[in-house]
């Protein structure tokens, strides 16, 4: 990483995905600690995580109204399983231009070296303009795992994202 | 996995897509080699293999009569690979309305391990109403080693699909 | 690989997506590089790398005329990370009508080994007419890398997609 690649540079939000949380019928768990984990790392992360429940128009309207805002990094958490009500990965596909299937790539394989069930995750990643949104788990643990295998790529992705100028570690061998 | 997580709660079906076996030519091997691994994994599979020849067509109508059927786990064996004929992915996207990427990784991840020629498999999986649909290559021995990589998680995936209530396992920490 | 199976037998083009190659700010490095690569593995590849610069349209153009011209094997370098005018993916699956994402999943599978880094890739690969596109990083070496995951087994997917007849070894047991 270079040492312009800082995660400070880059503002960030976390979005919870689920029926109950937004209905209050649970508290919500991985956004708090999503956002605690970005707090951690540097992020310049909103501090409190948005709550939208599973459906696929609100989840997307979440997506853009934070690709207007201009936020660099958006984590969703929930709503990327089998369910019949888990459309986070449907409204993240509606939302982005540029697919980034490296990132869940990445994610499942950690979650795959942990337990079968990882294959069944159908989470995505994607750029909309100069945002990054990446989708997790609605589990606490499985969303810190699945984040912790491509955290420490995601400044320098950043950087080439939204720092204009040439950026020749990637160009050169 | 929980103790209502059965395979035997859920119909299953083996779709065997192959030119020559539709016109007699061949004899169809890797469907009865699937329906006879669905039935020791206690799933409720149809005893005789359907056979449709390779157009596009064709496949994502006996794909789509499976989802009117309500099938819960539809396989599909054969038209995955690079032959200009070979379109049962495409058929099968066509279909669905969420893909499951995950599952198509951790197969060509565990053909990878035995052979190079993994990467060639274009196979994908994905839900169609509250049916799962996971296409396996024409190669018995391919088709059993890929569904080996994901059977242990599909009676957990296909309890959060079709039966109703909150599955809280995947939410927690 | 069958005795039939010989790189020889296929034309390949390469082609390099930089705006600053294409504009003559900087030498094209990584085209040479896998032009010779190919010219070592026996492939009929065309000495030099065409050039064009990231932009969708040209990219698609550029890609739909080696379909035209028959060409077995494209390989892209370039274009295919996160800075706002990588978009050599999105030609590319503008162009192909079926996808191969065990070609891209078996190289970012390698290149994470080697860095996180290898997240970020967002390279496809899939199929058009006759052709088989693949793309790759701009980095000379990273490219390199990425092709050798999968170089062993394109003899064997070009010789399906392109030598007609059954080819029996991908369907028996």
């Amino acid at each position: 990483m270079h040492a312009e690649e800082k995660a400070s540079d880059f503002p960030a939000r976390v979005i919870t995905v689920s029926d109950r949380s937004f209905q209050g019928v649970r508290p919500d768990g991985s956004g708090p600690a999503l956002v605690a984990l970005l707090a951690e790392e540097g992020y310049q992360v909103e501090p409190e995580a948005a709550i939208v429940p599973d459906e696929q128009d609100q989840i997307a309207a979440a997506l853009r109204q934070a690709v207007a805002d201009d936020v660099a990094l958006v984590l969703t958490t929930g709503g990327t399983g089998f369910a019949p009500r888990d459309v986070t990965p449907e409204a993240t596909l509606s939302v982005v231009e540029r697919r980034c299937p490296g990132i869940p790539e990445a994610m499942r394989a950690v979650s795959l070296a942990i337990t079968p069930h990882g294959c069944l995750s159908r989470e995505e990643a994607g750029i909309s303009g100069h945002t990054l949104i990446i989708n997790l788990p609605g589990s606490p643990k499985a969303a810190r795992e699945n984040l912790g295998a491509v955290l420490p790529a995601l400044p320098h992705g950043l950087t080439l994202l939204r720092v204009p100028g040439p950026h020749d570690c990637a160009k050169s061998s």
